[in-house]
C-alpha cells in the first residue's frame, strides 16, 4: 500500500506505485489537463514519475512558479533540439530556465547567429513542440554518458558529467533528442504553444572569462500565444519605461567611468526630485516623534567588530581604509545601525524617554562585482531612508503599527496601491538558531501579526524566514507593469542591543536592554526612485514633478507676458519655466510631451489681451482658457488628490 | 657709507655701522621707546644689532605681530633662567614663542613641579625682569658651545648643537643666564612687565614617543599687568565658550571611540542645527540660481589623477580602498570638485546656458593625525557648503561680486560684523608657477579687486599668496572674543577646466574652456558651528536656536495650558517644549537659562485665567505678561532684525 498525502492534508491510498497524473486524474480530469510538474517529498518529480514510497505530493499548474519553471526549463530542450537540427555540429552546454524564460550556452564554433535566425530558430521549435512529444526520464551510467558526448566531441557535457557521480546521472529524452538532465519537465511537448527568441549574448563557459566565450540564447514560451503577445508587450513598455533611459532623458542621474561604476551623480533635476522625497518624509516623520541625526560614511573596524558585521566582511566587500599612522583601520559603512547605536549610548536614558526614534538619509557603500550593477537597481553606493527605533519590549506594539501607518502614507501618496505583506517569523524547531530570550521573540511575532491585522494589510506568514535577530515585515509593490519589488522593510532586532550593552532605567530603577526596531519605507532613495520611474514611466505625482508647467509662447514677442505668468506660477509655489524658443508650437509640445511636464500654458495674443492661459495637459487633453489663479488651484486640488498630510 | 631704507621707502645714510634702536632714536625718541624687535633684509635681527650694510630696516613695536614674537621668545629665556636657578640640574632643551606666549620643555630629572609651583616661578621671573637685564648674543665655536653644555650634562642641547655648522651657532646672554639661540629678543628683561605660567605638560623630547617625557611649561607675558589681567579674562571666557564644552551641555554633537577620532556624530539638536543652517544657505543659494547636486564620497582614482590630487597624496591622507575583484581603487573624497567637473561633462554646453552653478552640501574625508584632531574644529571628516561655477570669463566679474554678495548676507545673518578680507594674487616676477594664460589671470585678479572694491570691503592685496590655479579672496572674521579665524573663500580656477577638459560652445561655434569658481562661505559645517557657539557662546541668532521658547509650568496642574501654549507657539512656527517637572521654578529657570533657551515662557493659575503667558528673556529681562500672539510678534520681530530674505 502506498500512502500519498495532498497539501490539504488528504490522503489517496494506491496498492501500487503510481504517477502524479494518475493522482490528479483521480482528484479530477480537469486538474489532470492542467497538471505541468510535481514535487514529491520536497523534490522535483516527473508527471510521469513512478511514486514507489509514501509521501506527501504537490501538483503545480502554469500558475505556480514551480510550473513555470518546469514549463521554461521543458521549452530549453525543444530550443536545445532546434539548434542541433539547424546547427550541426554545434556544442550544447547548459540551459537552465530563468524569470520569464531561459536559455541555452552554445558553442557554435565557425557558424554564426544572428537576429535573423530567430524566426527559423522559433518555427523549428514550433514544429518539434507540436510533434506532442513525451519527455522521459533514463537513467545513464557514467562510462556511457561520457562516451555519448566523446562521441559528439562535446568537451562541455564531458566537462559536467567527469564531476558527477555515478549513478547519479539522467538524460531526459523528447523525440529524437536526448539531453544530460536533472529532470522537472511538464508532460510533452505539445503544452508549448507559443515561443519565442529574445536575445542572444556572449556568455564565458563556466562563467570564467579565462574560458571559450559561448553564445547564449535567451528565449521564452508560453502555453498560449495571447499570453506571450501580452509579455512582448509588457517587454516593450518596460524598455521605454527602463529607468537607466528615462533618467537620462529626464536629466535625472549619470555615471561617470572616472569617479567609479555603480556610484551615481544625481543631476540638478533628480537631486531636487530626491530632495522633494526626502522632505516629504522628513515632515511625517517630524509629526511621527522622529529625531534627525547626521553620521560620517567610515567607522572602525571596532566598531563593525562590536556589530558583528566584521566577521562576516569576506571577500565580497569593500576592502578596509588603512590610515598612514595610528595603525587604524575603517570601513566604508554599509549600513547605519552601528553608528546610531553609539548614538544611542551617547548618554543614559530613562524608560520615560524611550520611544527614542533616531533617522537619517544615510548614504552607505556595499560591493557589488561590476557585472551585477544595474543603473539605480544595483548600486555600490545607495542613501537609506533609515531609521531606529529604540523603545522597551511593551512599546513594540504601538511603535510597529506607528511604522505601518507611515510605510502605508508613503506608498499611498506615490501612487503604489498594490502591495502584498510577508511576516518572517523564527522556526520553533530550531530555537538555537536565534538571539534574544523566546517570551520576547513572542511578544515581537505577535506585535507584527496584531499590526498586520490591525492594518488590514493581505499578509502571508513565513516560518524559518525570520533573521538570527529578529522577526520583520516586508512590504512587496507590484508596479503598472505587474511586476514584484521589494520596498520597505519593518525589522526587529534583539542583537545590537545586546552588542551595544544598550539600556534604560526602567520604572524598577534597574537597568534593561531596549528593543530595536530598523525601518526603511524606501529602503534606498536609488532604488526607489528607479522603482518609482518604472511604475510612472517618469510621470511622477504631480507634487513631485521636476517642472509641474512649462510656459510655451506663440512667438518671442510674448516672452514679457510669459515671465509675468512664471512669476505669478512661483508665486503659487508652481515650479515652471519658459520655452520662449523661436521654435514652432508643435516642436515645442513635442518636447514637452518627451520631458513628461504635466501641464503645458501656451501664451499668445489672446491670453494677454485677457490676461489668461491657455492649459494643455500631458498626454493631450485640452483645459481651455483660464486664469492663473484658476489654474493654482487646479494644481492644488490635483496635488492633494494623492498628497495628504501624515496624521493631519 | 650706508644706505638704510624704511619702509615708507625713505633712507636714511650714516657714515658708521648703526643699530636699528638708534635709527628708531633718529626718527624719534617715542618710536625709540616702543620699538623692541626688528627686521633687516628680512632677517630678524636684535635691535642692538650694528647694520653694517646697505639694507632695508622694519621696526616693530609691540603691535606688530613680529614684536609680540620677540617679547615672547625674550620672555622664554626668562623662564628658562627661574627654572635653573629654582630647580638646580634641570635641563633645558627648547623654548620657543607660540601664539600668545611661549614654553619651555625641560627635564626636572627626579624634581617634581605643580600648578602650585607657579607662583614661585612666576616670582622669579618678574625678579629677574625688573632686574632690566640686556639680551646680548654672542657667537660660540661648536667646541665651546658642546664643552658648555656638556658640562652641565645636558643632552638635549648636546644634540641640537651637534646638528648645528661650526660658525652658525650663537648664544643670547642675560643676566647671569646663556642659552643656545638664534636670536629675535626684545632690548631687555625690564619690557616685560607681566608674567603667568599657564599650564604643565608632557612632551616627549623632539615629539617622538621612543623619546624621553620632558615637561612643558607653558608661560604668557605681557608688557602691562591690564593686558595680562585682560588675556586672562579672555581665556576665562574662551574656555566656558569652548564648543567642545557647549557641544555637549547643549546636546549638539558627540564623538565615539569606536566609530572613530575625528568623525562627529551628530545629534538631534545639532543635527536640527546643521539642517537650520543649510536650508538657510540653500534658499539663498536658490535665489542666487544655484543648483543641488548629490555625489558619492568616494571616487576611482582615475578621477583624481586627472584632477591632479593623486600627485599630491602623500603619506598623509587615507590609504585606497580596494575592491575584492577588478583591481579598482577608490579614494574617500577628500573635495567635491572633481565630482562637479564630471556633472558638468555629462553634457554639451552652450553660451548661452552658462553660468552653471552646482552646489552640494559634500561630506568630505582628510586624514589628519591624531594629536592634531580638536573638537569639530579639526576633524577627519566635514561637509563643506561647496559649489563650483562654470562662468566664461567675462562672467567672472558678475558672478565674483553676487557670490561676495552671498557671503556678506552668511555673515550678517549670522551676527559676524567684524570680518578683514585677503585677495591673494599672483607673483607677476615668477609666471612660471602658473597655470592659465596671462591675460585671464589679469582679468580674474581685476574681477575680484574691482569686485572687493564694488561691495566696499576692507581688503588687503597680498602678491604671490594666489594658489598655483588661480587667485582667490579670503574672508577672517574677529569673534567676540576679537579671534581671528578664516572663514569663507572664493577661488578663481583654471586648473581644473583644463584638467577635466571642460568645454561650452561659444557665440563664435568654437569650444572655449569655461573657468571655474570654489566658494564655501561658510566654509566647512562643522568648523563653522564651532566657531558660531565660541562666538555666541551658544546663544545663537534666535532663527537658529534649537529650542526657541521653554514653557515652564509653576505645577503639574497648568500642564494642559501649557500643552496648549506649546501648540499655538507651534502654529506660529516657533520651536518650544515644555517643562512640566515637580520641580522648583528657580530650579526650571536656572536649567533653562544653562540650555541658553531665549525665552522662558511661565504659566500659572494667573495666566491661564488671563489666556496669556507671562515671559522672561534669557539672561533675566521680565517682559511682562502679554498675549501668546504678542509673544508671536516679537519673536518674529526679533528674528527679522537678523535673518532677512536675500536680495528679497
Amino acid at each position: 500500500m502506498i500512502k500519498i498525502t495532498l497539501p490539504d492534508n488528504s490522503i489517496k491510498t494506491y496498492d501500487k506505485p503510481v504517477t502524479p497524473m494518475e493522482v490528479a486524474m483521480d482528484i479530477s480530469e480537469g486538474l489532470a489537463r492542467n497538471v505541468i510538474s510535481a514535487k514529491y517529498n520536497d523534490t522535483t518529480v516527473e508527471t510521469s514519475t513512478l511514486l514507489e514510497e509514501d509521501g506527501n505530493l504537490v501538483l503545480f499548474t502554469w500558475r505556480d512558479p514551480e510550473g513555470k519553471k518546469a514549463f521554461w526549463h521543458s521549452s530549453s530542450h525543444v530550443l536545445a533540439q532546434a539548434l542541433e537540427e539547424l546547427y550541426p555540429g554545434a556544442k550544447l552546454s547548459i540551459g537552465p530556465a530563468i524569470d520569464n524564460g531561459y536559455y541555452y550556452d552554445v558553442d557554435f564554433n565557425d557558424q554564426t547567429i544572428s537576429d535573423k535566425d530567430f524566426k527559423t530558430i522559433e518555427d523549428k521549435m514550433m514544429e518539434i513542440a507540436r510533434g506532442k512529444h513525451d519527455f522521459k526520464m533514463r537513467s545513464v551510467s557514467k562510462a556511457d554518458a561520457l562516451s555519448f558526448y566523446k562521441d559528439q566531441g562535446n568537451e562541455y557535457k564531458v566537462e559536467l558529467i567527469e564531476n558527477l557521480e555515478d549513478g547519479d546521472i539522467t538524460f531526459c529524452d523528447h523525440s529524437t533528442f536526448s539531453d544530460l538532465c536533472r529532470g522537472g519537465h511538464i508532460p510533452n511537448t505539445g503544452i508549448i504553444k507559443a515561443v519565442k527568441v529574445l536575445s542572444i549574448a556572449g556568455a564565458y563557459w563556466r562563467g570564467d572569462e579565462n574560458n571559450k566565450q559561448l553564445t547564449r540564447v535567451y528565449g521564452t514560451a508560453f502555453p498560449k500565444q495571447k499570453e506571450l503577445t501580452e509579455y512582448l508587450q509588457l517587454l516593450e513598455e518596460a524598455k521605454k519605461r527602463d529607468h537607466r533611459k528615462l533618467g537620462k532623458q529626464l536629466e535625472l542621474f549619470t555615471f561617470s567611468q572616472m569617479v567609479g561604476q555603480g556610484l551615481p551623480l544625481w543631476l540638478p533635476k533628480g537631486a531636487a526630485l530626491r530632495n522633494r522625497l526626502e522632505n516629504f518624509l522628513k515632515s511625517a516623520q517630524q509629526k511621527a516623534g522622529y529625531e534627525m541625526v547626521m553620521t560620517p560614511h567610515i567607522g572602525q573596524k571596532e566598531l563593525y567588530i562590536t556589530s558583528g558585521h566584521y566577521a562576516k566582511y569576506g571577500e565580497d566587500s569593500f576592502k578596509p581604509i588603512q590610515t598612514p599612522k595610528e595603525n587604524e583601520e575603517f570601513f566604508l559603512k554599509p549600513m547605519n545601525c552601528p553608528h546610531h547605536c553609539e548614538i544611542y549610548n551617547s548618554k543614559p536614558w530613562s524608560y520615560k524617554e524611550l520611544p527614542i526614534r533616531l533617522a537619517e538619509f544615510g548614504t552607505v557603500y556595499r560591493y557589488e562585482q561590476s557585472g551585477e550593477l544595474h543603473g539605480l537597481t544595483r548600486v555600490r553606493g545607495f542613501t537609506q531612508d533609515d531609521a531606529h527605533i529604540f523603545c522597551t519590549p511593551d512599546q513594540l506594539d504601538a511603535e510597529f503599527k506607528e511604522v505601518i501607518d507611515l510605510v502605508l502614507y508613503v506608498f499611498g501618496s506615490l501612487g503604489f496601491e498594490d502591495f502584498k505583506t510577508q511576516v518572517s517569523i523564527r522556526d520553533l524547531s530550531t530555537p538555537e538558531k536565534y538571539i534574544g530570550d523566546s517570551e520576547n521573540w513572542d511578544k515581537a511575532e505577535q506585535a507584527i501579526i496584531n499590526a498586520a491585522e490591525d492594518k488590514g494589510l493581505d499578509y502571508v506568514i513565513e516560518k524559518g524566514e525570520a533573521a538570527f535577530y529578529g522577526p520583520k515585515l516586508d512590504f512587496m509593490v507590484n508596479d503598472a507593469l505587474g511586476r514584484q519589488w521589494q520596498l520597505g522593510t519593518i525589522q526587529v532586532d534583539y542583537n545590537l542591543p545586546e552588542r551595544f550593552e544598550l539600556t534604560y532605567k526602567g520604572a524598577d530603577n534597574e537597568l534593561h536592554r531596549p528593543v530595536m526596531i530598523h525601518r526603511a519605507p524606501f529602503g534606498s532613495m536609488e532604488r526607489f526612485v528607479a522603482i518609482l520611474l518604472e511604475h510612472t514611466a517618469g510621470n511622477f505625482p504631480l507634487w513631485l514633478m521636476p517642472e509641474q508647467a512649462i510656459i510655451l509662447t506663440i512667438s518671442e514677442k510674448y516672452e514679457k507676458y510669459g515671465q509675468k505668468v512664471l512669476n505669478l506660477l512661483e508665486n503659487n509655489e508652481i515650479r515652471a519655466l519658459v520655452d520662449n524658443r523661436n521654435e514652432t508650437m508643435g516642436k515645442k509640445i513635442r518636447e514637452a510631451e518627451m520631458n513628461k511636464i504635466p501641464y503645458m500654458i501656451i501664451v499668445g495674443e489672446a491670453e494677454e489681451n485677457e490676461n489668461k492661459i491657455s492649459v494643455r495637459q500631458h498626454g493631450g487633453e485640452d483645459l481651455g482658457t483660464i486664469s492663473v489663479n484658476q489654474f493654482a488651484e487646479l494644481v492644488e486640488t490635483e496635488i492633494k488628490k494623492t498628497l495628504k498630510p501624515f496624521k493631519n
